[in-house]
């Protein structure tokens, strides 16, 4: 059963799959509509041919300059810093963005060995001298690395004028405060609202 | 964004796999070893087209006969009886039997309006009375519609002369054995009872 075999092996490389889910998902492609694998397998094998990074704002597209930044309609004077192209994506489906993005390819790491040279900091330099921007939005990760680099964005365009705001830490909304990490809990509170 | 639209929706369609996780695995997927992509993509197109039913066992197999149904080496006295063609697969990868498999395709639901007739019990029938057969062990699900089959199948061969044995509890009851871990399922296997 070698073409199983294969399946799932390669199937368990995936993130979050186990062996077991692998060949759950194996068997299942094994009874299901023809047309359906033709189609999944084909958009896996061309996917990195047909998806590239936008020369602009770095994030994942088809076209490029990406579709976001080509659109004139949005508000090209809010810029959005995001961490990896997916955190463009989760932002873009909240509905609740209209500004631009600019994708900086990791954070600041330290332990890592990340250092600023190996993100996309001069092109966001460049991006935001030329354009008419009012304020930029730190969207890092609300996580060690992320507050390091938000840090250094802060500081290199404390003398633009420009407003520097970063999204809200705190409890995450419809959760339960009894499951609540210590972290989360303190910030919340340190960063409590008026109400 | 259509090319990772349209994979995180193939994606999702897959059993346990939902939006967020189909996402994660689409942008892994960008950022992989492109050679991956391409066996994995060319794995799940071709896969109907390598595996096939096995004419004699009813398994999955890329050969017709299967590999165990060919193997002179395995034990033509014990036949074991399944339901699907994964069952097959978890029992081998056990490696604690070495006898011969038989698929229904499926157990008897009065529920689900299916009946004997819908299942493969002529072929097993007729590969008793002509093989030279010892015991039977039934190997159908721990949950009602298993019992039924497993109750028909005895019923079945009671005047045959063979041991009819079951895989015994120790099976979480409700479960499905392609879940079974490799040593529940030893244990059952090794105490598994007359019927």
């Amino acid at each position: 059963m070698d073409a199983i075999d294969d399946l799932v092996k390669l199937l368990s490389r995936l993130p979050g799959v186990g062996s077991k889910s692998a060949a759950r998902m194996t068997y299942r492609l094994i009874g299901t509509d023809p047309n359906y694998n033709r189609r999944l397998g084909e958009a896996i094998s061309t996917l990195q041919e047909r998806i590239h990074r936008c020369t602009i704002c770095g994030s994942f597209t088809e076209t490029d300059p990406c579709p976001i930044c080509q659109d004139e309609k949005r508000d090209r004077s809010i810029m959005c810093v995001v961490e990896q192209p997916q955190d463009v994506l989760t932002i873009q489906n909240s509905g609740i963005y209209s500004g631009l993005f600019h994708v900086l390819g990791g954070a600041i790491s330290p332990l890592n060995s990340i250092g600023p040279d190996q993100l996309s900091f001069s092109a966001l330099r460049k991006r935001i001298q030329e354009g008419d921007f009012k304020e930029i939005i730190i969207a890092t990760n609300p996580n060690e690395e992320g507050d390091i680099t938000a840090l250094y964005i802060k500081r290199m365009f404390k003398d633009s004028g420009l407003k520097i705001t970063r999204l809200a830490a705190g409890l995450p909304i419809g959760g339960d405060l009894e499951y609540a990490d210590r972290r989360t809990l303190e910030i919340s509170l340190r960063s409590r609202m008026d109400m």
